[in-house]
């Protein structure tokens, strides 16, 4: 804890998360790319759908595209809500996909984005079921209810908290632009500083940025010193990637989850053969990522 | 959509959703307690819970909760955490529990505490979770991405939508009484009055208040007409019924989903035979609900 209110820079921690640590050795390796897995049932290709549950797709799916992808990625994030839709067979597709990734590719961190934030005792049962029950490396949140009430989450020194604080839809300046006190700093930057500077005792905290807006990109980092973004936004165009990976590099010239999902999982025609669209699917995230990383050289 | 941007009270809304309309019902009845169904598996009554597992006991004792409460109730809201704590079990006790309030305590509307927020296709799926895998008739919200993205949710007219405003808990502060603009107003009274004003086309919002802030309660209500609030931090004690009543009434003196959940669920002993703890568990509600309408009289 920092007894400072608004140092311009935080303070290094003293510890580093087994999830930040994982991340750095990805980035170490050139890889930045975390793919989505938020597979709509219709979406996913023909192939892996005859014959079974919507679940049972889910699951195959995913398990081929961590296969076909694993080698260029520094975190893979699922979305919670994709899963929930599908109700039983989803969370089971869920458990299985989470386990499957760290069976296919151990040391890539799993990011379970699920965007929780209820008050402590009901966070105890969130974390609970994101890390022991899903089974996931780090979890994103919602800041609204502040840092005490998010200690289940921050207080667990061997996962990962990613908190909202810039995101890319349209209406997220709604509430995020909102200009905060006397030298009206927006309502996300002053929120990124707080998680950076008071929320991230045990190493483990990161907090979200919007690659549509590099300006607020590079604010946020100012803010947070070397804190992990996750970076939202990133699309299949990807023209926005030079200008989004100097805004965000860290003093390391890294520091970045930068997450795209149907660039990669939805590159190959529907009604491809497994091999074919996996091998598309491959080589999506393989350029994707070469493109990502030649903007951070 | 209402143009101006800062209007001293929001305007009528054209229709009133189903789920406002049972509350309405409710509170003409005299209605006020909104139990939480957040029931943790070794708290349950050691009746409930023998020679079952931890989903089928909490389902038996949430079917015993509202079997023994729901004269005396405005409404049910079951918390997600406690449920996904207990993975797919825990999933399946939801889904029947909501089913169960349906059947046995017809016109009783069920707001599922899940308190999600993602960007706009993500949120559909949230919203298909939420109201057609689980059948709540209303669900909680962050107001992080604004209100675009909460689309899914706010366009389902015949569902209820409740935004976290303002919370108890004692961090809420930290990000909720930050000063917007010029004149200050917390974040968490400016976000009640938009969700009031541009969020409510439907007629289907609402947003929290904390009890333990009365003068907090009191600026919401000033600022959101007659939205019902859903009320939290009201405990056994209740030493603040009165004021918290006084400071939430709407124009018709109710408007208030008045949130307990372990004043009433824990009410007994944790040996007690079952038709003694339901009967306590009962009493615990019909004494409560007594008080806030008394205070609203």
């Amino acid at each position: 804890m920092i007894d400072s209110p608004h140092p311009d820079t935080p303070a290094a921690t003293m510890t580093t998360a087994p999830f930040v640590a994982a991340l750095r050795a990805r980035w170490a390796m050139g890889r930045h790319l975390c793919v989505g897995l938020d597979p709509l049932s219709e979406r996913i290709p023909a192939t892996f759908r005859h014959g079974v549950s919507p679940g049972e797709a889910v699951l195959a799916f995913n398990r081929a595209i961590v296969e076909a992808t694993h080698e260029h990625v520094c975190a893979y994030k699922p979305n919670a809500a994709w899963y929930e839709a599908l109700g039983d067979e989803g969370h089971r597709a869920l458990v299985a996909t989470v386990a499957g990734i760290h069976e296919m590719a151990p040391g890539i961190p799993v990011l379970l984005d699920a965007k929780r934030a209820d008050i402590g005792e009901t966070n105890e049962r969130y974390a609970t079921a994101a890390f022991d029950v899903i089974g996931a490396d780090a979890v994103t949140v919602h800041p609204w209810f502040g840092r005490e009430a998010l200690a289940p989450f921050l207080d667990r020194a061997d996962k990962g908290v990613i908190v909202m604080a810039a995101n890319s839809n349209p209406s997220a300046g709604e509430v995020q632009d909102l200009p905060i006190g006397a030298d009206g700093e927006p309502l996300a930057v002053h929120l990124a500083r707080q998680v950076a500077t008071t929320w991230n005792a045990h190493g483990n905290c990161g907090v979200t940025v919007g690659a549509t807006n590099p300006a607020r990109m590079a604010a946020i980092r100012a803010a947070v010193g070397d804190l992990p973004l996750l970076v939202l936004g990133i699309g299949a165009q990807g023209g926005d990637i030079a200008g989004a990976m100097a805004a965000g590099r860290d003093s390391h010239g890294a520091g970045m989850i930068v997450s795209t999902s149907r660039a990669v999982i939805y590159a190959a025609r529907p009604d491809a053969p497994a091999s074919e669209a996996m091998a598309t699917i491959g080589d999506a995230a393989a350029g994707l990522n070469t493109r990502l990383a030649a903007a951070l050289a």
